[in-house]
C-alpha cells in the first residue's frame, strides 16, 4: 500500500498532468439545458492542448481525436472537472487522455461523465513538427488505476 | 456509369445527409491564426446533431465521438464545408460520418481537412432513448466512394 | 413537368446558391427564449457573404442590407435553414436574397420565417472593388417560383 | 439660432432616443480585421430594441429591418457610437432610425459609417402586440437635421 | 436651483463621461438566470475603458480595478445602464467611477445595482505610458451629488 | 523545513483552494492583441465562484470585488494559471484571493500578472444567504508565503 501511494504521488507530479475546472453556463448548453456535446469536446480539447503543451514544453496542435464517450448529460450550473494524463509518447506526437467529472456541490464527490483521448503534435514557431525533447519515462500500467 | 450516377442521386437525397457551411472568423481561431481543434470538433458535432435529428425525425443526443482526423490546418477566412452521411442505424442509435473540406475561393475546389464519426441516440422530450421509426435501408458500400 | 424539373436542377447548381443550416442555441436567444432579431440578421449576413463569395469567386464585403422581414418568432432548439440566390449582378456588386425557414423535426416541412436581401461588393486583397469576372446569365423569372 | 438649440435639447430628451457605445474587439471582426457586417447589424438591432423599448415602455420585438447602408469599413479597436431616433409611431409598431459613427480617439470627431431603420412592435408578456400607450407627438422634420 | 442645473449641464459635457446601455441576454447569465458577476465586471471594464480613452484622447489600459459592489442581482432581459465619471487625474493615469443601474421598462426609473472604480493608464501605440495632455480641471465635490 | 513542507501540503488540500488554467485565445483579446482587462476580471470571477462554492459546499453569489491589480499585459496564446485561497470566513460570506500567473511554455515558470480579491456569499436555492456550515479554521499567516 505504501508503494501504491508513492505511485500516485509521482503521477500527480507527472509532466502533462493538468486539471481544468469549468462552470456550465447558458452559453455552453443546448436546448435541453445540458452541456452541448460540441462544447464538451471543445473543453476536452483545451485540456488536451494544455496537457500536451505542458509535456512537450513547446506549442502543440491537434492531429487526431480518438474515441470520446459521453456517459451522462451535464446539467446547467454543474462544476465540470477535467483531468489529463499523457499515456503515450512518440517522436514528435503524444497521446493525452482526458477524464471529465461532475463535482457534487454538497459532497465534492466526482462522477465520471466524459472520457476522451487526443493525439497532439509538438510544433515549432512555423508550425512544423519537432522532436520531443528527452521524454520522461511513463509507467502506463499505473495509469489505469488512477484515472 | 448510369448506375453510379443513380446511386449518387439517391445518396444526395438520403435521410440524414446535410451540408453545413461556415466561415472561419477570429472567434474560431487559436493563437496561430488557424481554426482551433476544439472549435473544429464543435462544428463537426453540430453537423452530426443536425444529421442525426434529420434522420431520426426526433431529437438526438451525442453518445460517442469516434475517431476524428485533422489532416491540415484551416486558415482564418476559409470557407469550411461539412458533409454528413448516416453510415449505421441501430435500434435507437445511429452513426454519422462528417467530412470537412476547405473550399478554394477562386476555384471552389474542395480539399479534405477533417474526417470524423459520431454516434447519436434518438431521445424523447424527457431525454429517454426511443426506437428509431422505420429506418430506411442503407447501402453502406456505396458511401465509401462518395465521401 | 419535365421542363420544370430541369429548371430546378439548373438552379440547384447555380453559382451563389448556398444553403446554411443552424440550430438555435441559448447563445442566440433573447429573454423571450426565441432567436434575437440581431442574431437572425447575423446569420442571414453570413449566408449572404458565402453566397456572394461563391458567385464572385473572390472576397466580398457587405455594402447594403435591403429589407428583412421577420414573419414569426424562432424558438430555442429550432433547425433554421437559410437558402440564398443571386438576384442581380452588376459591375462589381451583386444582390443576394436569403430565405430563412424553420424545419419541423418530425416532418422536415419548412415554414418561412425570414426574408432578406443583401448587396455585396467583390473586393481584392486590399479591399478595393473589383469587376465581377464573366457573370453567368441569370434567369430571374424562375427564381420566384423556387424560393 | 436660439430656436435651433432649443430643438436640439428637446430631441436629446425625446422618448426612444438612446446612444450605445461599443469597442470593436477581435470577436466582432471578420478575416479582414474589420467589423463583420453581420455583427454591425446585431449592434444596430440592439440599439433599435433599446430605443423601441424605451419609447413603448413595454417589451418589443423586431418585425422588419429596413435599408441599412455600410458607408465604410470599421477597424478593430474603433469606438463605435450608435444613436437612435423614433421616426414613425403607429398603433402598436414604431420605426427606429439608427446612425452609427466611428469616433476618432484624438479629436472625438464622429464619422458616419452606418445608417439603418428598424420596425419594432410593442408586445405584452405573452408576445402579443399591444397598443402603444399615448404616443407623444413627433416632429419629424426636425429629426432630419440632427441625425 | 439655477446653479445646480448649470453644474449638471457641465458634468454631462465633462470629458470622460460616457453612458453605456446593455440588454442582459442568456449569454450573460449564470445558472440562476441573472447576470454573472464576471460578466458585470466585463461590462464595467468596457465602460471604464471608453471613459478613459475619451478623457485621455489616447488609448488606455487597465492598471487596477478598485472596489466593485454588487447591490442586487440583475435579471435576464433587464436594461442595464452604466454611467462613468473621471474622479482623479494623475500624470499618466486616471480613475474612472462606473455606476450601473437597472432601468425599469414601464417607468424608466433607475435602480442602482453596481458601483465600481477603475484605474486606467494612457499609453502610446507601443503600449508605453504617456503623459495626459492638459488635463481639464475636475470639480470632484460636485460629482458626489450627481452619481 | 519539514514543518514548512507540511504546511504547504495542508494548504494544497485546503477547502476552497482551486486552480484554473486557461489559454488566451483571440476571443479574449483587445485590439492590442493582449488579454482584455474585462476578460481577465471575468476569469478571476469564475475562479472566485468555484473557490467559494467549493468552500461553502453550496451555491454562492458575488457581493463585492476588492482590489484587482494588473501587473503586466498577457499576450495572445499565453497559458494563464489562476490560484485561489479563502482568506476570510464570516457568517455567510467569505473572501477569496485569486492570483493569476502566466506560465512560460519552455520552462513552466510562473510570472505573477494578476492579483485580486472577491467576496462571495453562500446562498440557498432561492438565492437567500445561508450560514456557512462549520467553517474549517484558517491559518491566514501561512497563506502569504505560499501564494
Amino acid at each position: 500500500m505504501g508503494a501504491m501511494l508513492r505511485k500516485l504521488r509521482i503521477m500527480q507530479n507527472a509532466r502533462g498532468t493538468v486539471r481544468l475546472i469549468e462552470v456550465v453556463f447558458p452559453e455552453h448548453t443546448n436546448h435541453y439545458g445540458t452541456l452541448f456535446g460540441g462544447q464538451a469536446l471543445q473543453l476536452l480539447s483545451k485540456a488536451a492542448f494544455l496537457s500536451g503543451r505542458s509535456f512537450a514544453r513547446s506549442d502543440v496542435v491537434m492531429a487526431r481525436c480518438g474515441e470520446v464517450l459521453f456517459h451522462a448529460p451535464v446539467r446547467l450550473g454543474s462544476t465540470l472537472v477535467l483531468d489529463t494524463q499523457v499515456s503515450r509518447v512518440g517522436r514528435s506526437s503524444l497521446t493525452v487522455r482526458v477524464a471529465g467529472s461532475v463535482q457534487d456541490v454538497a459532497t465534492e464527490a466526482l462522477t465520471r461523465v466524459l472520457d476522451g483521448e487526443f493525439e497532439m503534435v509538438a510544433v515549432d514557431a512555423a508550425g512544423r513538427p519537432v522532436r520531443l525533447a528527452s521524454p520522461p519515462c511513463l509507467h502506463e500500467e499505473t495509469f489505469e488505476e488512477t484515472v
